[in-house]
């Protein structure tokens, strides 16, 4: 069963794990799906399909008791844990990433950072020095380091990838603008911002014609 | 027919363009559904699917003539146009986004960027110099700029993308942590990160249990 939810599901479970933080800060007990579904545009028909995928939660005609769903979602999506990441890629990608607020506060940790340039090597990010990433295998084997990010030029993305999964890396989450090939044991999120743009243009091509 | 399409089939007409791309480099002149959808692990009848929604193209047995193809994706994805784009946001992350090759390569021109911290405001990126955001509506007017990316932190993103679809953007790329309410004529996709890192550790999460 939980190997057919969709990823888009998935997604939106984050979504709404972030207006339940907001309902909870505004001192509301309870939602309904229309209250949850409202400000992300999602129609109330699919928060409650959603959220049936993981459970049964809320009552009809009563709704979602705030915090108890908050809790719940972020335990499905793994938030109630700290996970240490690994950032290869000092660029002004892995800065932007680096500096991100919203993986701290999420859970997600960047513990070590990496790059190959030794005019980088040496330099300290808010108190995490900059290391060369011939370091990179025994930092995740000695840290119990389970997330990659790579943020590095195309060319070099699948070396880095290889050594991270053989290290014992499970997830990587990949701005590189290239496929990954990995190991069955290393899950794979790629975020393609060219992709993302060429979307957006197919739709403005539309537009035009 | 046409807005039926699934948004993940453009996504990976997107990557098939790029596919073609380095088989025409490598002197090519066909390709088969199934050597298209290999290096980005997509089966062929994927491939096929994805194309017919555009048209006919190709030859049973034959496969795909990989310059006239190439063309024509790129026809479809709009990428035979050079965009026009204002970026709001000269942090680390606009800063990666301004640097990215991959953009340009593709037609996507950053001609403005626009930040309302004082200390930004005059310097200059590749001879772009950083405008102040007040500026922002005249110069989408002036200049026919169509799409916007933003790359503020949450609290401004509503604000800059109200004034971009005012000014006669079509389309935002929006990289804060926030769902953004547009009018019609404004279309959007929103990349956030942490999202992306949430899907992640729910994988990594199911795999704990």
């Amino acid at each position: 069963m939980k190997d057919k939810i969709p990823v888009t599901a998935i997604r939106r479970l984050s979504l709404y794990a972030r207006m339940l933080d907001e309902f909870e800060n505004e001192g509301k007990d309870s939602v309904s799906s229309q209250e949850l579904g409202k400000n992300a545009n999602i129609p109330s028909t699919q928060v409650r399909k959603d959220l049936a995928y993981f459970g049964q939660f809320g009552k009809p005609g009563k709704g979602y008791l705030v915090k108890e769903l908050k809790l719940e979602l972020k335990e499905i999506l793994g938030l109630s844990h700290v996970w240490k990441i690994a950032l290869v890629g000092a660029g002004n990608l892995g800065k932007a990433l680096f500096s991100y607020p919203g993986f701290r506060q999420q859970g997600f940790n960047i513990t070590a950072v990496f790059d190959s340039d030794p005019s980088k090597i040496g330099k300290n990010w808010k108190g995490i020095e900059i290391r060369h990433s011939s370091g990179l295998s025994d930092v995740i084997k000695k840290d119990g380091v389970t997330i990659g990010i790579i943020a590095v030029p195309a060319s070099g993305a699948q070396e880095v990838a290889d050594e991270m999964c053989k290290a014992g890396i499970k997830a990587i989450l990949n701005f590189a603008p290239k496929r990954l090939k990995l190991v069955p044991s290393c899950s794979q999120i790629s975020v393609d911002l060219a992709i993302e743009l060429e979307n957006l243009s197919y739709y403005l091509s539309k537009l035009k014609k």
